[in-house]
């Protein structure tokens, strides 16, 4: 039982230092030597739990998809209103960027590794059913497209991935939380960045 | 003369090669025997230009960076509304993403590289300026901060780059190009994403 208890936990640092060095230097940047003197264990301990990288690294995707579907189920079995949902998703998936090691290394990997599955296979899914039954609820603007709205979704997610990593290294604690800045962002996005009344009609991308 | 030309040929080649590399396996993951088998160049040939990959990676984002301040630098000289210049300045880093693997290396190296400038030096300071002008110009809403817009700029351009690598590897060519998708996404920014006259108000961030 005590043995079990310290393989875990030797098991659950292994991991962690793995997410560490893969969120900072990428799948093809990070050696399992650096892994082992990060989480003070030996290299007979790793390859106990784990024969090689790349099963290391899919039990990193493995928790990091995990946690994602866990705030997206949470969310979606909430009563509020649909669109309001869509965004505390997506707060939810900031702050676990933010806060979570785990998570940003999952989502990097993810791109890394070809043929694994997408970090968002875990969270857009929910994405699309809530802006599907947020417009059938009448809360998008008329000309507004769901999809449109997902790809504003994945924009900002991805750029909050980005954001929080590069938050993670720095020492510059004026920087706002991720949460923080993309709170502010769906404020914006919301009620539109234009003036209700433009005399002139607002300005268009023009391609 | 042909002798410079010709240098000046292989040099572009390995840099080309370089961001390619870059561009898909980070700056750790990328070797020089890689580089130079794309390349089809000889070890002697890249040393006589670049004597470490640290040198070559400069290259990379250099050219990066002078690509965006180029653009920046057209779009601020433009004479058009100052929110369209914002809006104009990301489309065409947008392009640049979608179409030069040099321009998304230099955005990946730039993360990748403790000390190394932001890619978005090159580019972000015309946001901040015309943004203060849109605002003087009365073509933002009240409620709305240029600083919020400016990382909603962020998050989208890096948004942007992501997708742009990801379609740079998929052969589904269904997906809208990066371009296109950004203005999609500005047009639904712009105007907002909730109904003019909720009945019973919008939604908002509750963190």
């Amino acid at each position: 039982m005590v043995r079990q208890e310290r393989a875990a936990r030797t098991r659950a640092a292994l991991v962690r230092a793995a997410a560490e060095e893969i969120d900072r230097r990428g799948y093809d940047g990070t050696s399992l030597n650096k892994v082992i003197n990060a989480a003070g264990i030996s290299m007979g301990a790793l390859t106990f739990h784990f024969s090689t990288k790349s099963e290391l690294a899919d039990e990193v995707q493995s928790q990091g998809s995990h946690a994602a579907r866990t705030v997206a189920d949470h969310v979606t079995a909430g009563s509020g209103p649909a669109l309001q949902a869509v965004i505390d998703l997506t707060l939810e998936l900031a702050r676990l960027l933010e806060e979570d090691p785990v998570v940003r290394s999952a989502a990097r990997l993810a791109r890394e590794r070809p043929g694994s599955p997408a970090w968002s296979a875990a969270w857009l899914p929910a994405v699309h059913s809530l802006l599907a039954q947020a417009q059938r609820d009448g809360q998008l603007h008329p000309a507004v497209l769901p999809e449109t709205i997902a790809a504003l979704v994945v924009h900002l997610v991805a750029g909050t991935e980005t954001y929080a990593r590069a938050r993670s290294v720095t020492t510059d604690t004026a920087r706002a939380s991720a949460v923080v800045q993309l709170g502010r962002i769906w404020q914006l996005a919301l009620s539109g960045i234009s003036p209700r009344e433009p005399s002139d009609g607002p300005p268009t991308p023009r391609s």
